[in-house]
């Protein structure tokens, strides 16, 4: 019997949450990626590309459910069950938002899309790896939490970007010559994606808590 | 004086807060039925119907007011204070939805409401049966909890079937010849509607989270 | 050594918290100000407005952390700290959504602003002035809860005005001959405003489980 299994026989508290939080991130980051690529595909392959997303959200809404299952059934966990609970819950609002920003432009399929939904796109893909890298670090972050600090500040930098992204592509496109019934489109596709950006933020305010209590 | 008036002495517990959520789940019932029949009236009788929906909503913001009261004297719950909370709110979210999309054709007066609005509407009050159906079953799932998973199950049936409806109507009247300002108004209605079927999901998954922490 | 600091070191409970969360109200009540004079000033004018109440939310996020800081470190609170925790959430969706209500004017720039917007700015300043009483009022309501209590019924009283102006001005702007882009524009920013007045009336519900739970 080696020693790690032994020891994690003594501290089972930290080895099935944060499994779960890292699978569920790693979903985030596949959702991410396929975002992306999205964004920068032709029509036919949207459409494909989207229910690719829709798999990955489905994926995440097994992983967020057994985490809940858990806090009901174990009594020590690595860190304040109520951050567990808002931590799962907040990545799963990230891949909602995720699938509706591709399933919007799917629904609405506007004209053309400007290139402001690429730059939001690679925001919120480089988000979601954001949110990996410092669910990684839950592990050890209490010794060291350097880098999960650096993560939640990148992930603020971000959802700022997103933020001036979003206000300057709804001055552009208004201003421009586009027909009101496009714009109405392409506001519904960029607001959800600014909306994914934000519920990012959250996951990062969320973390951020974490490591405060008990770093 | 009788043995069950005797009992709940010693069982204050179980006595007042189900038959609360029992009473704003009747609430929400005669709500969802008086929006099924708002969407197949006439526009005069819309205009009435409205009105008695408002009326089911304030009643209902009574019960709650009275549920969240209760929840700050009673110290011994029939299960997690803050999930009855969670079950009072989002039962008050489902009917701010029901009442809004009422609200909103009144409002914005589309020139006709398409087949879906139709559709929506017997969803959304299977749902709010589903709803009362399943809070009946507090009493006693913890020795059966059949009945109250096959509602929450039913629950979620209804809330994928509202999204699909959802999709497949913006895709439709996008792609016909309504035009912008209709288009507009329209999606504003449908919208709601499915976020009434989502709310109604998010009482589902309380009514979940209680079975699994006390089956 | 004065009396006061030495009592203060007695009750640490109370002396934290509530100049914190008094603070906030403060950078509400100057937002609110802002927002008013915005509803009435020139486009020019209003450009320089809404950068102010930029400040005042950048402000109000620092102060918010210090307060969410506070609650991980401090163990006895003036009053449960998931109402404090509620308390300072609620102030800041009151302050996100004020700066969001100006930016959506500065955005989408409708040609003109109508009467029910400079309404609901009046709205949400006086709301802002009733959290900040209120807010004033946690020192002592446990001995005196008459003001307090009168502050959360004005916040009701002015959200139920603000929904009715909310829906009135849709009915009538829908109804009058404006272009459908201008339509589109004027509600984004109703309907920002409206969502103001639901987040004051937010804040005065948390203020009225507090009163409850104590007085």
């Amino acid at each position: 019997m080696k020693i790690n299994s032994a020891l994690s026989f003594l501290t089972p508290k930290d080895t099935k949450f944060i499994p779960l939080l890292m699978e569920t991130a790693a979903l985030l980051v596949e959702a991410g990626n396929l975002l992306d690529r999205f964004f920068r595909a032709s029509g036919k392959q949207q459409k494909e590309i989207s229910e690719l997303i829709k798999v990955q959200e489905s994926k995440a809404d097994k992983t967020t459910g057994r985490i809940f299952k858990l806090l009901n059934e174990i009594f020590i966990t690595p860190f304040d069950r109520e951050d567990i609970h808002e931590l799962a819950n907040n990545m799963d609002d990230v891949m909602d938002s995720i699938n509706r920003s591709a399933r919007k432009v799917i629904m609405y399929s506007p004209a053309e899309l400007p290139k402001y939904t690429k730059k939001m796109a690679e925001i919120i893909q480089r988000g979601t790896v954001e949110i990996a890298t410092a669910t990684d670090e839950l592990w050890t972050f209490r010794k060291n939490d350097k880098k999960i600090r650096k993560s939640c500040k990148e992930i603020k930098n971000l959802e700022e970007l997103a933020d001036s992204i979003y206000e300057e592509s709804i001055i552009d496109l208004f201003h421009g010559d586009f027909k009101t019934l496009e714009l109405f489109k392409l506001k519904e596709v960029l607001q959800e994606m600014e909306k994914a950006a934000n519920k990012i933020n959250n996951v990062g305010k969320v973390l951020k808590t974490i490591i405060v209590k008990y770093a």
